[in-house]
């Protein structure tokens, strides 16, 4: 099989530690986030072959990014080398009642300021035979949307599996269009996409087959290209207490996950990207898509209860969840 | 509108960190609670001018406790200088079936030998419209006593709103008199109170308003310029979990908030002061009774969520609460 | 009444700190665990006297497992100093899904090397009228375990009271022989023993007397020494979340505890060691067996709300538990 | 006496703990550090009214910012809300052979980007008789370089004192023009300023009289307006050792502290802005110049043994340098 | 050998760690000290049976400081249960030109409140063959001074050797009678005792044996029971640098240990202390009088390397920094 | 060029925080030493291309110890999984005259029983140019040696340069034969050697050219394959403050560097290994052997500046030190 990439920015990230307040904490812990680097550690905990495309400043902090993505195995040749500053978000973790929150601080990053031209495509590709985006990049700014296209297209044309992540973030997308004007574009490109959730209440109401295979229609006959949307679905109680399930429609039939019951959540960060890596890693290499869903959404079950951005839980881990245990013994 | 007075005493914390008991941890953080200093934080997050009067030792304990309030923007400068040292307490966060726990000792501490004609009223009470105090003082030493009377009067005489929280510790009140002997003259002063809870199991049973009506009636009968009594409402099922609501009667209705499910209580302590604050601030800037108990009782409820005695959530944080999410989701 | 004499070895445990992994920690927490020290240690905080029977190499780790033996009350002076390290292990706290997990590292430890007549038993038993034991010591290697042996039989030469926990740990018993073969040569010097819990789904299903009475004799038939059967009952939701009561069975009547609702646990480890030690206490010091095992489970149930191996609370904590607040309310 | 108002930036500093490298260290102490307000605070804990004037997104790191001021005793209703992020730089703390190093990372923050105009100088200099700056905020943008000129024109205008510390950054001054070009206009309104230090070892040479009067002389010549050159004198042995002494020149006579042998450096960052509110106290509160320098020089050296960018040091700890105990004794 | 008794009041240590301060650090580090509880604790390590007599308030913070000494081997047997709260004191580590500072918060304990006929002097000086005290004692409370009285009576009553430590605390004695007219009375039952140290500024001037001659012979002609008279000699460099050496005189001869350059200091409470403890230790245990004082400042220079209040170095550690290697090289 | 190859054990270091002792310490750190191991992060991080080979068993912690290899750019395939455990060792940093100390525990470790046959030479020197051995792999076991022996002769075989550091550590070397009778074999393979230093007093001696072509011209007779014999020379004036310097001599001529006087120790460990690293890269990349031997020293002076056992600094931090600025100047 062939290497995944994946493209998008890494962001320090500084969080209050526990259940600490950022107004309050005399510390930040630091880790390292950002939805597709995200993807590519999981992938890479997953034995997948994976290169993260992105471009970073020159200091101390770009290069402890980079040793942590090292330290995970994924591949960080591709980075670029160039601009003025890492991007950063500050995080405070909520607690049931109390939210949690993410105060970004990534304008003008190297990343926002890449543009096209600056990757060597050819070289990134190489051995490749799938590709990762989310709609975080084209957020950015004008020439992040551009290098995204750029990539898709480049992708595409090397035929290329494309996997994509919506991924909206509202108080992104400041640079002049709106996701509604350029995310379609870029949609065109992907064999796989996350869907638009169906709009109820999960703690109150059911979710039918039929909700999914409604709401998958529509994405696919907008995007014809497109074979197959997932959807991931929380029914929050409060910040600690969730529900949560997969789904995946492939114009045919609905393949739904078990619903987990994540009752002392310890950090939810990242568990839509987690939910990512285990679909790519499940469509890849398991007998089937009722497989791989069942993986993809026990891999973002698992990440409610490790603390950072990264899903680091292992192939062994995510099985034991879906066919043995999920009572959590400890294994001794 | 005018700058609020709160007056107590200002306690040092040392509290275990996370789940440690007290008798095995080797370090302690550090924290300033006490009933009065509390109400005055969270005025002071809410906006309101507010000054705390009190009295501490010169050294770098009680400067760090005067940076603290500084840091809130509560005016500390009516703070006396004066006694040979502060109290302090040492505290464990309790979980589930094992008790949180508080070990007091402030006994001599400036505060408790404070005495009438120490404060000069004339310049606390300049622009004053509302002073609060609560039957801690009182409780600390019979000059302490005289001193809250003398404060209680000197209020009065200049015609500002009055409110009191009863506060019962069983292990102050060593000074030879007991809280029934002392409170009702000191109560008498309130135009505001809180009231005897209704001896009701509220995890098994329900809360009527028949019960309030029927307890603050008592209580309005027994001080005649009392024209409110507040209730705060606690089930507990476990020391991680309880249930809260909050109410108030007024001598014609009774106004009950919703009831919050505190199912993964990060820090109890400072939870009635939170209520406090919030009825001031409620009554002082919200458009009736109702909202004021709904503001109160939910800027309660997130300080169960927040480490330390203190309650700096915003105004923004609680009618969120309020009228919107109850869900916890991550800002971003 | 005497003193009480376990056996066994006494591990160096690094825990990841926190909802930390082990994979991601940079720090480790020092605690010193081992399922006879565990007992022992608790046995000690019920004020028993007790002294504790191992094997440590001479060096500063050895030295602090010693002084926090010390620290607990507990009689170090039977520990022989020899051999070349000390065993550990590493622990990572599980939550809700994610497992728990212990990574030993104990082999060729001291207490691995520990062989017969390298103990003075006569000067061990003096004065000494109870003797603690568990599976774990006879499964390090063939030479404790006929170390073992030996103390069982000089124990039963005295008279002394044996309780043995059958404790099976898989991952070890790599020295030849497995502990079908060796177990029942051992158990039958037992007075009171850990019984094999009914094979049930107690979060499913009722547990009922008679399946205790049925597993109960079996063990009483085939071990006529024995007079008491104790079990512990664990029912798993999650990692986070489990029910928990005990049993004794004496031939003649089953004994059952409450049962207990560990909805938020802190650290599940020790917990089994901390039944063991509050029966033995209950069975020493209090009325009757019905009293025992309630203490007991009542014990167990704190020791799930402590962090660390060593149940380190009182006999008025659990009494408090059995009789009075299993509501956790903050004592002040 | 009058308010004293300090202007420019205040940064987020992340620090590695202790000897720690940035690209090895998985925390960073949050402190808040900045030229002038730096001086702000020291000024403060010398009992002076000080005032800073400052521009700040609205998010928690700012409001965190502002609380630490406030604790401090700094007057932040100055401080202009708008903008988009907040200035930061991250710190490793150096040892010996290894250098210190400060990553700024403080391009595009709310404070480059204040214009003229923002400010109400009517209501911030009202009752103020001393103003402060340096170097640093004229180097931000061409904004924040026409902001520091309007704020020198209304400070000259009403007669206000102002000092100003040239403090020269390489790495900054970024925006077009260089400092060479811009620093004299900006200079001419000062009545005290920092100077540039003669060019010698002063490890290996001595430091005479004349080099001061000589360097003093060029610089009272090219700015008729001023009345005072200050200097520090660092000697730098290595990281952790250090010489310092200052020296000021009034026209007249060169007036030189003691020079203080700087053994076991703990934080180098911020001395100079120590040395400056030193300055600035000694002038406004002492007998005379040389007090006054002695005073600068020894807050300045206590700052070196004290972690964060700013001096917390009180006049009677530096007195007791002064004039009685340069020795370190425990004080109990 | 017989047992060593050591009197007086152990205190809750409450550090800010590292370099920080108190006004600025959010958390403490908790330790225990009191100059004969460190005596002890030392006393213990070079493996002498002692016994720790005092008065402690039952809660879980005296419990923590009897924990710490049982660890550390010494008997608390002896330690009353009485009395309202545990004496404190809050410590700030100085650093080069910023002293160390000590905040005693030890007024009305459970030691200042004890009274002559509370203590079994006959089950505590069974078996006892020497008694250690110090000038704190008598220090803290009328009641202190008679029952330290009562203790130096019972001691020599029995024929028990008796050392005592002026230890002068200028902020203590604030009971009525002074240290001059209280102490003389006192030492007059000592056998050896700490001298007034000749007033020389150590740093600059050598010392020489008829300095100590003269102070000793001083000291012996007023405390004719008196057989020996022990200096220590600092020489303060600075915070982090000081001169260490011990002196005996004996009424016939001087015996002067090396001087040791104490050039980095950990820390410096603690260190008459351990000095005393390894001069009762030399005394019992070594060939003679001049090993004994260089074990006792050999003792005392490597607590000045070891955080906390306690010398926790080995009789082997002491041996090889007299005999071998003052050169720090790494043990492995 | 050509790849590094190092061969050895990493080993698991856990330190005691700070100045803190082992007996004392609640929490350790986590490091990953061996003297190996350090030589390829050093390289790594001078930019060659580096691999480790080396046995570890499949747990977290030797997940942990490849994760941080991986971050320092080391490739780690050549490493076998197989054996029961990571070797590790406990540190105590020294300060003055309390010296460091190692506790190893690494006896069994599955380094200690890798065996000849296990490691697949051909693809490990697969565009392999240079060896770096030393004599910690023979002391660990007689199957350690072997393989030793075998790589060696893999490595002339195919013409690598080899490079070996003697590296004698008493408690190790348990296995039968001692290093006099193994080291000679071994040592005859490499080209670069380190050579054993004149026994002189360095802090109160000088150094002389002479005194190291006599060692070293002792070497070259001893091994004629060998070209070069390095040397490090340290003086110990406490454990706080050392000089250090180092010399090559290749047969003609000593080549000397600079002597550095390290003041403020952090830490010793791994400074010899930084030496090594040093001297590799400077012989493969640098003008001459001068600069080579200056390089190699600097590098490992550095190395005394940072924590842990690692050497992180960069190519431009060391040319800084030999060619700029020894005065540690802050960088901004």
């Amino acid at each position: 099989m062939g290497r995944i990439i994946t493209f998008g920015e890494i962001l320090l990230c500084l969080s209050a530690p526990g259940a600490a307040r950022l107004k309050q904490s005399k510390i930040l812990e630091i880790d390292f986030g950002g939805a597709e680097a995200n993807v590519a550690v999981s992938l890479a905990q997953f034995e997948e072959e994976v290169s993260f495309v992105s471009r970073l400043p020159e200091n101390d902090m770009s290069a402890q990014a980079k040793m942590s993505l090292k330290s995970f195995g994924v591949d960080v040749k591709p980075i670029l080398k160039g601009g003025n500053r890492m991007g950063l978000y500050y995080y405070e973790n909520g607690a049931v009642y109390r939210s949690g929150k993410v105060i970004y601080d990534r304008d003008f990053s190297s990343m926002a300021t890449i543009a096209p031209g600056m990757v060597d495509w050819d070289k990134v590709f190489e051995g490749a035979d799938w590709f990762h985006w989310t709609g975080i990049s084209p957020a950015l700014s004008e020439s992040a949307y551009y290098t995204t296209l750029e990539a898709l297209k480049e992708a595409k044309f090397r035929g290329i599996t494309i996997s994509g992540d919506y991924n909206y973030r509202s108080n992104l997308w400041n640079w002049g269009k709106g996701h509604t004007e350029v995310m379609p574009e870029l949609l065109q490109y992907c064999d796989i996409m996350s869907g638009i959730h169906p709009d109820v209440d999960i703690v109150k109401e059911g979710l039918s087959d039929a909700l999914f295979e409604q709401a998958g229609e529509e994405m696919l006959g907008q995007y014809p290209n497109c074979k197959m949307v997932v959807f991931t679905s929380r029914g929050s109680v409060s910040a600690s207490h969730n529900l949560w399930s997969g789904a995946l429609y492939d114009g045919g039939k609905v393949y739904r996950s078990k619903q987990y019951n994540l009752t002392h959540i310890v950090d939810r960060v990242g568990t839509g990207d987690a939910f990512m890596a285990g679909l790519i890693y499940g469509l890849r290499n398991l007998k089937d898509k009722q497989e791989a869903v069942e993986f993809a959404t026990a891999s973002s079950a698992l990440k409610h209860f490790i603390p950072g951005d990264q899903n680091i839980c292992t192939i062994e881990e995510v099985h034991k969840l879906v066919y043995e245990d999920q009572r959590g013994l400890i294994s001794r």
